[in-house]
């Protein structure tokens, strides 16, 4: 039943091997829960089909979910971040896999379509491409679906607007909001690989720079602080009130993105909505100005404002690109704004990984276990799990902490005790 | 009906006013709201019994209070957080007021009562002491009660817990749970204030000082950011696994109280539990180590256990005891274990007082303008009050943001535009 | 010889004693070389006249020069910084000590001349004010001076420029330029205790605020870096370009006086220069803006100017002074413009005093070992002392270090080692 | 006279054209450098032998040094640092280039011998080998020599021992010393790079690793401080107390190497001496331990102990070879223990290496006009460039400075001024 796969080049599966193994040096957490699986085989006889970054922490998960029990099919999420080496070793080690890195819309649906075809009963998503796919173009395979997960902050605001809508057809749990994934994937996870991503396209100097952040959220929180700490003077630019307020309060100068435009040397995208860099911005930029997005998809700055605007285009370097404006300034746009933290960098770093995806399988054996007991509709992660994956995380980096004793436990319950 | 007031000194009222005024620079949210009042009388002819630290801040909610209409009893939310001056400034303005700074636990609960007697229809408090000395001693007082709010973390873990035992008997407004009061008050308005109380106390040098922090909820993430921020190496103590891993992952030290208590320098409880510090951890401590609390209640440190330990107990300067062990060690115990913030300097600062008391005088509002709609129980802010909070406040600071394009609106709430 | 103390009251002594003795608690470096001049005297008999602030921390110094068998006379190095307290306590103690906080610029030059009247053979100053006066209106006892210590950047300036004028005649050690002393009490004490007495004179929340830095020296450094350790948002303003480069690289703002004073909420200047923040720049600031000086002389904020443009003034707290302008506007000049730290706080921490002195008295030691082989001029510090002072700090605190292997020593003075 | 080039690749030109291009975007001082040295010629006629890593910077400052009128050949200063690229584009544009990445040691020395067939009037250098080879190899070369410039900090302490043997043949300016090189190369450019190509090999997560850091000098200050900005625990060994005591101060954990060991999940040395990370620390590391040197020569950490106490060893991925010990430990050396900035990474930053090499050629330049002037030995960098180079780096930033006022300017140079 699993499709073959459809991969760039099966020469690259020992590379990729390597690469997996590596990242499974740092996913300790993930290692104990497949041990688990291996032996108590939660998701014996399951089909999934999940649309991931293909990259070598993806890639312990899908053994992770295999070694449950799962017959799965992996597609990429986004058409820039597919790691092909790692393709290749899944398809060398018998996961139907469907990814090319820079493959095109239509390669990137087809993908979806193509994992969908296991008929899957569990559903793993990154961004919702792969649920809205199935909700208006693979209908008929609805009535199988036991459930699934998300994975991203975008993909929650998608599922909560189809639920909202009347369209979501069952139950999927955000692992977006387990604060063992936001808190920690979210904030320095996507802190760390996007500075990473941004450095390896451009080797620029952090130390002076004027970094624009848009968005403050978990992610935006998460690139501010590690601009800040290599050197960068940062901007960061918000809608909400107590967002703004908090990065006030921080130290960070507060501006809209308008004023922020005419002093960024660096813009960073994080905020999930689209067009938060345009026209009117791009039309003010100093020469020389670096764009990138880290948000999930590539509609936050306005590619095509830019591209109307622009009077020539060139790609100077790997991921650069040179946008000539009609007064000669020019903007660099790194990554054909897509996630430049995959695009030119390796993505969230196993350790985070490691909790996110912890997480994600247990998830699905909750869902598992919860078979036809959970309604449609967008769930939380149970917060039971969510503290044991922290737990486990813990102990692998060999730190201990304090229990309550039973005093402090009747204390907190109690409402007696007083001044 | 207001009561007279019980201060210490009415000659000290000069110097309250001042320092009132001084407090109110810093105070511009809580001021348009106290122009607005004075115009709409919204709390016209209620009475209010409101249980605070009598500060220069709280002063500044008061008249907001009394502008609104409302007449007010106010009394101390602590023995020794009450100054002086600001109390019998506000006698000397009509605000019946019954605090005295190092009142005995005593006068302390009768001047809670001395408060109840105007027989409030609206309460205000911090702590829970005044709502759990009505539901107890003066049920009589209960069926004119509107509602309440409630301002610290301590406060809101007892009233949860007396509505879980069915015991709460009108509706309480969480404040401390308004994002403009959690995210600033706790976390920069107590980091700062309690080191400051410390410094105030004891002129240490904080470079360089193994600072141990107990809790790492947004009260702990504040101290631990501050102590870092004066150049201490922070070791943080926690019970929860994820918050023990965010400290882990924020680069500090994590380990069990019992580990830290061998080599900290400075200890500070902000938990909301009892006896984080205990018997077993003043066995092992150095020579001069220095204990302080910030919690709401002077239970987190086991003064009980360290007095029976001591072989003797000298003051060696304000706000600092000495503790001399059985072997000869000493610990130094700072304003008897009570929030350190207020015993040793002036607690919050007004620019974060001006958010959480906004909130209190919007919440109050609300209760008043709800009368009668809502059943008992804890709720949160109302997400209005809260945005708007913090944008007055940006307006404030001379801060501008961005707000969101309709299409951007409309972005947000679909999910079919997808990679 | 030693002239009867005129100090403000007797009766303080008990106080001052209390807070000396809590002082040498964080001094154990000083106590060490006090215990081993106790036993050696290397000062045995010499006059020693020292112009210092009075604090707890230099009781502590003038205790360890009076165990060394000097006779010693202490004056106060600035109007505003004597504890009157410590004062008394010297005095109790035999130490001839001449300063009393708030003392006019008349009574401040005559403590200068009574304590020159020990006739010194060795000098301890603090600004250079009483080498300058021995310079000019005592020179009859410049024959019998060895040499002097001098504590400040300012003073070293002073000095440099005496000598330079071919003025300066005898041996002075510039205890500044000791990295265990400007490293450290430069940066982390003026960093440290500069906030320490913004806050204690105003309560202000430094998240936030604009921060103008007037100098980035290693006080300034020290200055910006517990700002924004205290989350505000900190503007630097330098004439040097290797320092104002500095500063951008680490992230902060860097613009000219003139662009900050429009924007800053808190000026503090650290230069050592006069007129840093002048007519021209109050003319700009926001209403309510503060302005606090920790650079050694009342000179670096224009106040003549500011008194001019005020068409009134008054004191609105202690150590706050609200100048109104004729537009309406206020701004806040603190601790008359005199050295923050010591105005409304402690000055800096014992902790980092404890290096400093232990320079001074170290130096004192050396000059005496090596009378009449220095030559008039400005010395550095031996680097042995140096050396030597870290590491006692060191194993005061429980630190140890590495030390070079033998084979590692080799390596470094050799060169024919390479690729 | 200029040999033909020794390169990789020729084919490599087009691309290493860009990358060269590219880096030319973020050294605006160097431009500014090159346009007047094509108008003035100040190297007219000279030839230059220079000893540096082969990157796009340094192509950069080869082109503005052709552009002042010099003859140069180029060698690499590292058998792994080459940017084969870049090389092949210097060969292309006619500047002789003698470097390939991963050339053995034979291949290095033969490297330095072709560059020194120039016969060179000055020398440029960065770690001293150039000159020790002319001084041993090719004394015959000595009278023709003008000067020369090094760049490193170990490149100046070996000059700085044979100055001391009386072995130093030539004037050499240290450029290293020059506070607009050291402050910012060695801090901000070692700080971010090192990490960055610790990223690249390995995309570790840097929150919550503990990061030993071995050398508390300008380049360990960068480490550390950049480590800590990503969220590392960071623990600095050293060797010098006065530095140990900075790290204290500055929060970091402070122990010998052979504590460090035990807990370190990665090991970083940048202390310019060797077998800092030895034996006996090997032998007590984690599991998993990765190690890493920033120093110039790959002599810091004991591989060869290394080599000796593995079992096994293997190259998991680029740059990181993992050595397995007697016990089933697994250690991890990246980049075989050569500047892992150099090796895994792009080395310093274009913008930071603008002011090094403004540096490099205005020493030369400086050297070129002072020509017979100059007796043999070390110099520093006249502190003119230093602030020149300072202001022009501000200006391409657009940051404008105060200047000092007339009266400033006297107030600096007068003692007479006091209290």
């Amino acid at each position: 039943m699993p499709q073959p796969s459809d991969i760039k080049d099966p020469a690259l599966a020992a590379l990729g091997k390597e690469r997996i193994a590596w990242a499974g040096r740092e996913m300790p957490v993930l290692k104990l829960i497949s041990e688990r699986f291996q032996k108590e085989k939660p998701l014996r006889g399951i089909r999934i089909a999940a649309c991931l970054h293909v990259t070598s922490e993806t890639a312990n998960l899908a053994h992770t979910l295999k070694a449950g029990g799962a017959a799965l099919v992996l597609c990429g999420s986004n058409p820039l971040s597919t790691q092909d080496d790692v393709a290749a070793a899944l398809a060398a080690d018998g996961i139907s896999t469907h990814a090319i890195k820079g493959e095109d819309d239509g390669t990137y649906y087809k993908h979806i379509m193509s994992a969908l075809d296991i008929k899957p009963q569990l559903t793993v998503d990154d961004g919702a491409d792969l649920v809205t796919t199935l909700h208006t173009k693979r209908t008929e395979l609805l009535p199988d679906i036991i459930g699934g997960t998300e994975e991203t902050t975008t993909g929650v605001i998608r599922l909560r607007a189809m639920a909202a809508d009347g369209k979501l057809k069952y139950p999927l749990i955000a692992v977006n909001d387990a604060k063992t994934k936001y808190l920690f994937d979210n904030r320095y996870g996507t802190g760390q690989s996007t500075l990473d991503g941004i450095t390896r396209a451009t080797n620029i100097l952090w130390a002076g720079k004027k970094v624009v952040v848009a968005g403050y959220g978990w992610c935006g929180h998460g690139v501010a602080l590690r601009a800040r700490g290599m050197g960068a003077y940062v901007i960061v630019a918000e809608v909400e009130p107590v967002r703004a307020l908090e990065a006030v309060m921080d130290g960070f100068a507060v501006m809209p993105m308008k004023e922020a435009a005419k002093i960024g040397d660096v813009f960073i995208t994080v905020t999930g909505d689209k067009h938060v860099v345009s026209a009117a911005d791009f039309a003010v930029m100093k020469n020389g100005a670096i764009l990138a997005n880290s948000g999930h998809f590539n509609v936050e700055i306005d590619i095509p404002a830019l591209e109307e605007m622009a009077a020539s285009k060139r790609t100077v370097k790997p991921f650069v690109d040179e946008y000539t404006l009609g007064d000669g300034r020019k903007v660099y746009l790194l990554g054909e704004g897509r996630l430049i933290n995959l695009a030119a960098a390796e993505g969230h770093p196993a350790a985070v990984m490691d909790m996110s995806f912890a997480n994600q399988a247990l998830g699905l054996e909750y869902l598992a276990k919860n078979r036809g007991r959970l309604a449609a509709g967008v769930y939380s992660m149970p917060s039971e799990i969510d503290d044991n994956v922290a737990l486990l995380k813990l102990r692998s980096l060999g730190v201990f902490i304090d229990t309550l004793t039973p005093e402090q436990h009747k204390y907190l319950s109690t409402w007696q005790e007083g001044t």
